[in-house]
């Protein structure tokens, strides 16, 4: 069971996304907060979604990253089954580069929302800031951190093109 | 219930998919095999998606048509909960045309397919005659009504450009 | 100055995108959750743009919701300036209907996310919505409330395709 | 000639399809389904098209998968000349990815049906899949080994990210 | 049978799109070449689609003009039973506005081609234009007219924006 | 000067595309067609465009082949100002894989046809076969000669899948 | 002959193209910068297009604006018989909307540039605009307008969203 | 601070855009044009971007050369704060190969145009010529050398296709 020291769950649809929903994983390191990464397949383990999706919130979690690829059903179908905001990372395909991905996870209908990030690693790393930035409204102290984050981003850009 | 009268069953995530979804049950009129079409959204009603899906082959349903638009995750969450024969039909949404509601629904993982056909009117219509082709397979009667059917399509195309 | 009662702001590139991101304010509405919308035009008032972002955490607000249309730069670059959750609204382009607006939108790079929504009045409608459920994060009583609007657009699906 | 022991047949466009369209003999092959695979263009051998599209039910066939890449062709050129339930498989290709072989394959006009699935080498093992759920409506037995082989498609998931 | 007369075959897959494809017979008409125009459907039609493949040279045509929209498989299909130059005119389609069309007439495999021109109108009025093009290379008076035709259409665009 | 002896110009953009175009000239080696390569770039030697467009004809040329990448205007341009039939060939290009190369040459307006061939390599071949089928309507010996060579290609077709 | 007063040559392959490419000429007659627009159609009037781009500098032009759609040509061949800066605006297209235009104005191989804008009006608009910053470069005055010109657009972005 | 020895600013949004807009360097370097490179990231560093934008026409620069991928608002931006012409250059990326960048920069609405240029090296090397194209309309020697380049770059285009 998760409790407020792990209050984001990283779900994704293949053992195969973790590579790229790792990045989540880092920032959310980064800036303190706690996470639990399991695989739930929407189309292979349609039960193991539904007991996720329903039991999310009793468990402690606050916000769900769901990472899915091609036909990507994950992210939507969870956020159909939980109030907790939910953020999409649309994993790069193999034929058509995450524009599949990209359309199946965006493209919600009105009444269900799905906070979709970009296609990919830059993406998945967004989904675990973003998930600090919803965090952070009710808690200062991140809120801090994730100042500090962002002031330690700006100055890491070198104005300069070569060294 | 439904009984070998009903063997398809036609689902679709939004009452305002019917009149694309009606051509489904059209042809299936006109072959002689029941239907029942009911509003089942993947993400407005879950539960009901789950109750449908699992359900299905007890009711006596043998194939299962399902119609949506956007991220459509209909017709692959159903294919996920059922071993019969799921035909997706992708609906012509606002923005893309469908192409959002055809990449949703066709791109599935190995392990749950999704047999896909044309984005709206004329796919919803093939969907009624692929269900009539599958359930043709085991029974010659039916079978024969379809052959009827193409033949008489063939014959209908003139060959003169005008009258 | 905004106060708890406006945790929202709403904000739009041009004035023509109100009656889609119109959607977003009856959402909250509907949740009794305060909102201010205004236009700021990244590329025609983009002072305005810098004077918003910067000071929308001090002016109380706690969600942005920006939309945008074409090279819709709002959203990413009030995000840019704010450690407050960003939600992107692609609105549907003349010419490309939108998809110019969402890869705009979406395509964040890591370090800086926008919570993007589907292109147009889904979209919209979906932003005001997750900005409830993220508002109701520390808030039970809205919490409550969205589970309530839920649980009744849950109930409004009929099964039924026609009366 | 096919018996009861080869209800499937699986034809391509080129010899160069084959290591895509393998996955669909392999998964029938776990499934205990008969298959038989040849090389079928449509451009180039259109006789050789004509004599096994207009011969495959003669032949005892009950379900053709055709799988073609680019100007795709194959799989609506032999559902237009049988009535059995036609899969097609859109092969990845070079330039365009298969967005292509997937249009060309999936927009079949109203009256010839092709069950389309996904772009490559899931689309071909989903098409083997799709293959013995419609043989298993009419086969007790092979839809008992179907949800075996589901059942152990789930339980395969595993539901750490790590070992 | 066509002679010498009527050295050009029109077809398309529908009767509806005799609206496009009249614009090729309109060129021919200027330019005083004959045309025969018939409706096959490659695949409501297939026979038929074959004996006009395979008896077009013989019945005495030298260019064929084939458009068609959606998965358009009749120009490569023709194409592939004949040796006549087969040009192909990609019929815009609802809900892919063509693009579809494109794809399926333009990505042929190597061993068969289709001259394929633009989507829509401009294309089957350039279908028109190249049959008699090619034609023209062995009859000079055709030649003669064509580039008649063809400077009488640089005089006629005028130099100025507004009378 | 060209003779009857070289009755095919091809041309290219760029010396980088002669590895695409060479199958052109493979194609038409092994037809016994006579032809001519030369490097033509619309963009950076416009005045040899204009010098070899107006005198491709008088110089003895029956067909042109034109091959471009990107914004690819070469064939459009000397179709503007011959009579020959232009055949286009689109070159894959880097970023966009060609689909920009194909738009550019496919989509001209009514008055100036380009007959265009699939991207890249495919193209290319059916170039050069395409060449010899015009050819061949007022050429009995390279007709028959066509003829062989498809017979030929449809016997190289191996029915088999594996050795 | 264009003199100083007329610095700004717009070209257009259509008539057609001028309710679009109207808008540059309003901006131009805003800002005081004088205009001359005519059709030159790269694929009608070739020579009328060699003619105007071998011309336009020594005819006292300074900027060239040229709209086109569909294979868009015109942009990329004036630009490159002059070293005088081409803007190219993308034309709305029918089927396509304006990518094709898009694709084939601004995906220019290095070597010769196409400063290209928006697709339709916005870019039209935009046209006139650039055209502005490029002459004001070496005209204060005119550099003054336009500042003027930004001040007053700026200032008549009203914040509120409804009167 | 730049003087009129350095007219060219080139920014990028990323160290790693740099192999590609050194291109745009390289050719100014060939036609001795000063320029000035630096980083400037719009969603990291957001007032560097506002100090340059504002800053850049008293620090004497005379045309801004941005490159940006992804949600690429560099270039617009930048635009939005100064009357300098602005080039954008799409830089090529990882999922979407460059078509999220160009859409993002160059479908700017009316009011602030974006002189955009081709995805990839070959639009950073245009950027370098049409930079020298706008400020040689002020500089006659310039001009002179842009005239050779441009000479020598069709010199250098050999008409064979092989050694």
């Amino acid at each position: 069971m998760a409790t407020s020291e792990t209050p984001v769950a990283i779900i994704m649809g293949s053992r195969s996304d973790w590579p790229t929903m790792k990045l989540a994983a880092d920032r959310l390191d980064q800036l303190g907060v706690g996470w639990k990464a399991s695989v739930v397949s929407a189309h292979r383990t349609p039960h193991r979604l539904v007991q996720f999706a329903t039991g999310a919130k009793g468990a402690g979690f606050k916000v769900v990253i769901a990472g899915a690829g091609g036909a990507a059903h994950l992210p939507g179908m969870v956020a159909s089954m939980t109030e907790l905001p939910v953020l999409g990372v649309p994993v790069q395909s193999k034929a058509l580069k995450g524009l599949d991905s990209l359309l199946s996870i965006v493209q919600m209908p009105a009444g269900v929302p799905v906070a979709t990030l970009a296609i990919g690693e830059a993406g998945a790393a967004n989904a675990g800031l973003l998930a600090a930035q919803i965090l952070g409204l009710a808690d200062p102290a991140l809120a801090g951190r994730l100042e500090d984050f962002r002031a330690a981003q700006t100055d890491s850009i070198a104005e300069t093109v070569e060294d």
